[in-house]
């Protein structure tokens, strides 16, 4: 059992730069711990949802077009680990996920300009849910029924030492090339004083990040391999549930309170040659039935675009047409096409069927058919 | 219940080539159907193993290196269906796999110039499994049993019609390009007749062929858009398991007996705008456990090479990366590589995490830990 | 989604008869309702543990000898459903229940002169649980961890009606026979006043009672047929997971807060003729994995007795060579007897085999493997 | 992997009795063994239906009632355990369970007189079952679909030693009693010569026989204590699928190959004083689904009679009511009394909820939702 239990607290009605000493929403190794715990102990960390309390029950579709990003995602740390050193493999266990004790609301947001589909669909949407017990349905999606499969979109370490040059100049280098990355932002960071040069928590990186992996719920353990001293945990942008894949960038958000205990194993990251986040659940309980469809509907996609054109051994090609596939089967079923790019994001699975038959690889999109009433 | 049943017999140990009527390993329009049978029969169709009676069971790993890879994959069919007609959808309902009824054996073979990662794994390696109930272990790999869940790596049509010209003219195209293209190849091929213009199994295309799809076990059904008269179903390359993703190009190869039922939606293909396969399962029944692990251990790949260069919303390096971190931690397991790389092909499943947050895509590799005893 | 959310509110850690207006242990037509609501309002519930506050963790084996029986069991409520009458049928949603949100603290109790081998076992024992997330464990059972199967002990119905002269008169004549029957008891009654004429909890009749029905966790309804006007509902004795049997006659008890909602059919019970308890679960989510054991090891029982007696078609006497049989394999995986007893009590599901094979019934007692370390 | 299999064939089709070296329908010491094994092979094992060939498909109701109960159960076997001597523990490991491979049929039948609730059914009625791929479906019983969850109905040993007399002992004590207990009956007796004196295969004894455990499906081991060398294993009487109760004394009867091998712990009944049967599962392999609904309706039935008169204690009494308020349930989903009958005699589990809260236990009837269509 652990040793002691820790509460970090929060205010989540108001936004995370208007509480002291809570939280954060950029990478930066000055920013301060909230709280310093032995490698046993345990931790309660309140989380804002992914937009800082910007998404009221009352908004329209209209008003997820004028959310601002500048404050995503709020994190709630970063807590220091004592005796954590580079080498080290912290170990996060996942002990309890609260769906929104607060407020018994979530939301899948369709904000233009993001998302993977962002070409196609560039209105913004969206979803309020009602989550109440174990589920959650929506006014928006009439028929469906969303099982509780809760897990932090981000968890991460906040210290990178020497990996942190590496990071800047490899994104810096794929910038240069005229890839998507995101820059640091002022506008909305948090610490206000570091948003010039502090990164986003997009994308995932080594030490975690917006990982956004439906598997890590509660009875799950993420292993990040420690790079600076006290390794400085954070997580935030809990989802109540998520496809393999959040096509649109959001899951169901919501506030929530995470329950988690630390171990760590001295120098095994360094030992085993662990260099980015892997995770395990060597469990059988409390395993969301959603995680893995027993009924479903399912897609396929390969490499050729809709055009016609046939690329070789593109996966994220043959994920897309799979996801576009998937749109308009949902369309048959009466959903119109935003309706259907939500459930999607929230619902579902993207496989890798197979990827070796070139040139095509296979991606399948499965729906799960007991989220419908 | 299906009107009458039928059966077409193989003699499992004799190549195909050398038996009359039962089967082709191209594709072609001018291959006559084996049978014929009203859309609502049911027929067992009992299929060769993927490398056509080449592997003995007391081949060695070397032997893998001289595998003749022109018979791949022997299919057995075609089955006309009687009233299908272009626009239809025909549903391929399979009721049941059984498992090597004559031999239970099974293989994975590792061959050079094949897989995903060929690049590094460039040795012959070869598996056998002894498959006993309703379970299958391997001498090779000590320590892991998988449980079944059989399904056809191939499924698909051979009749085209007007899309046969569009799948000649974009691979052509491709293969201009440079891409990896899989060319027409006399040496091996059934109908012989056929082999300068019949085209490969490989890669999976709208009508189907190779798509090793881990979740179309007994109780689901497929959904194949028809583009000529009479859709001519085959079926073969049978696995008694694989992971989402097959990584080395083979799962656990195998003689099989599958049982399935036709039935014809008239219309429906084009009503419903269905161009490529599709499938679902409907049934709570016969859902295999692994295609579901509850226990895992999981590794994660993102968009950055091994040295360091930083690529923009590449889904198949994430997949690479995630794959590679587990085949090491398999040898933290005590399994050598190509026993690592046997092992994910035919128990881990890639799942795509996120494909939002530029630049990186996220994939997770999910080892069932149940597969060990 | 409910139109209110009510709270009835407790305080955990003080005898429920030192608190006013929130609960009784005794069932009687005249006790008043703590809360009213429209049926489709949403109610929190607290509830006490099943000796009301008098299981300190400090507590010893020899200190369960001492328990008072007389508080058994504090039930919250009980709630008037508006508009409820005889003949509707009252259904009750179960949405979620928190385990402990105070003290994380669970027990088994093995008291002298209770249970179903209240002849074997004589002597007090005491096991605490340590509730963390999803699973329980405990010093004195090391080795076993228990998952999240949370279920009302006692769901009922606090005014009868005509029913009420039946039950007196049958449990009267009963006694009169000389069977086992649980008479009023003022000592520790609440409402005290009532003491000397209101019935106990226990056993279970058709307007609920201690039901003990491990099957009814988050996701299940509860049909209550209403015998008179409100219904008054109460609930209480929640357990944190329990073996289809509760041999010893203890779960794991705890303190917890119930979320139901309710849903009145008007008439339904008599036109459907429904005279007792019936539930539902018509959801796929939140199933505990400890309800449908994967892995086990069973024994069986028949209707004979240890002295090699056969009795025709006793299914007690099954039930409980079942259970003796369970108690010795468990010895032979190092645990005392008094250990077996509460492990059976709380995680070995009776199973009824047959009911035909004349004169031996049988019945398997299944003990889930998962709950071993 | 077994040393070597055998194959005791049979011809389903013509009754076992004119079969010679295959079967018998009766226990006795001095039947021989029809085939001898080393303790690690395995057996493939044809069984005939439990009616011995006479229950054809064309059969109707009442042609049930004409059924000759005097070869009830034809068993294959006996297997002679090379090296099983008294006090060893024989471990059957079940590997298969073909569900009738010769005419996918089966067939549940209510004979009158006989059953849980002969009493209230005295008509017969018969249901038949065509066995498809995973699942069974029924003309007599539209919109409902069984999974595969097929489990013998009988496995036992034919030499008992010392345990014999006690058997007969106890057995007419009882009868002398006025028990319901099942004599000796020379009428279509196997061995015929032994018909006089030869035990039925009703009830399950401390050996085995008429087991009808639902739980011991494929993966599942079973353990029988050997009272006589060469233990001399048989078994027969496989259903399909069965509830927890075989309410109407038939599950889904059916022809069967069973694929077993055998185990053999030198002395370990004696060691670990293990009287009678037990089983386990160590797997989570092809667990049927069935063998634990997720969705259910469930009535409940306590120790009260119909008359209204309470008993104590009286789990019998508590089964019949939860069974008799399952048949009305049905009826309110448009299923006439014999349907509903067969229906909980193939699909209701009956679960003892609890055996403490005297004088009424309670137990639980579980109708599967899933296998409403």
């Amino acid at each position: 059992m652990p040793a002691r239990t820790h509460h970090i607290q929060i205010d989540p009605w108001t936004p995370l730069g208007q509480q002291a000493g809570v939280g954060h929403n950029r990478w930066h190794e000055d920013i301060s711990p909230v709280l310093e715990v032995e490698p046993d102990d345990r931790v309660m960390i309140d989380t804002m949802d992914a937009f800082d309390a910007q998404v009221a029950r009352e908004m329209q579709h209209a008003d997820c077009g004028k959310l601002d990003l500048g404050p995503v995602h709020p994190l709630t740390g970063p807590v220091f680990i004592k005796g954590a050193e580079p080498g080290d493999l912290l170990e996060v266990r996942l002990l309890d996920i609260e769906a929104d004790p607060w407020g018994n609301h979530g939301y899948t947001a369709q904000v233009p300009g993001f998302g993977f589909l962002r070409d196609v669909f560039t209105e913004p949407y969206l979803v309020h849910w009602d989550i109440s017990g174990s589920y959650a349905e929506s006014p928006e999606l009439p028929g469906v029924r969303m099982g509780y499969g809760s897990h932090p979109g981000v968890m991460g370490l906040g210290r990178w030492g020497e990996l942190r040059e590496r990071i800047l100049s490899r994104e810096g280098a794929l910038l240069e090339r005229g890839g998507a990355v995101l820059m640091p932002m002022a506008d909305g960071a948090l610490p206000a004083n570091l948003g010039d040069e502090a990164l986003r928590t997009v994308p995932p990186r080594e030490v975690g990040g917006n990982i956004d992996i439906k598997q890590i719920t509660p009875g799950a353990s993420v292993l990040l391999p420690v790079y600076a001293d006290g390794a400085l945990f954070s997580t935030g942008d809990v989802h109540f549930a998520m496809g393999d894949c959040e096509a649109c960038g959001t899951g169901i958000e919501m506030r929530s309170r995470v329950h988690v205990s630390f171990k760590l194993h001295k120098g095994e990251a360094a030992r085993r040659d662990i260099r980015s986040l892997q995770f395990f659940r060597d469990t059988y309980f409390n395993e969301p039935e959603l995680a893995a469809p027993k009924r479903f509907y399912a897609t396929t996609g390969f490499s050729v675009t809709e055009e016609g054109e046939n690329r070789s051994e593109d996966l994220t090609l043959a994920a897309r047409n799979a996801l576009l596939a998937m749109i308009e089967y949902l369309g048959t079923r009466g959903y119109d096409r935003q309706q259907a790019y939500a459930i999607c994001s929230v619902a579902v699975d993207l496989r890798i069927s197979q990827v070796v038959d070139v040139p095509n690889f296979l991606v399948s999109a499965l729906l799960p058919l007991d989220i419908f009433l």
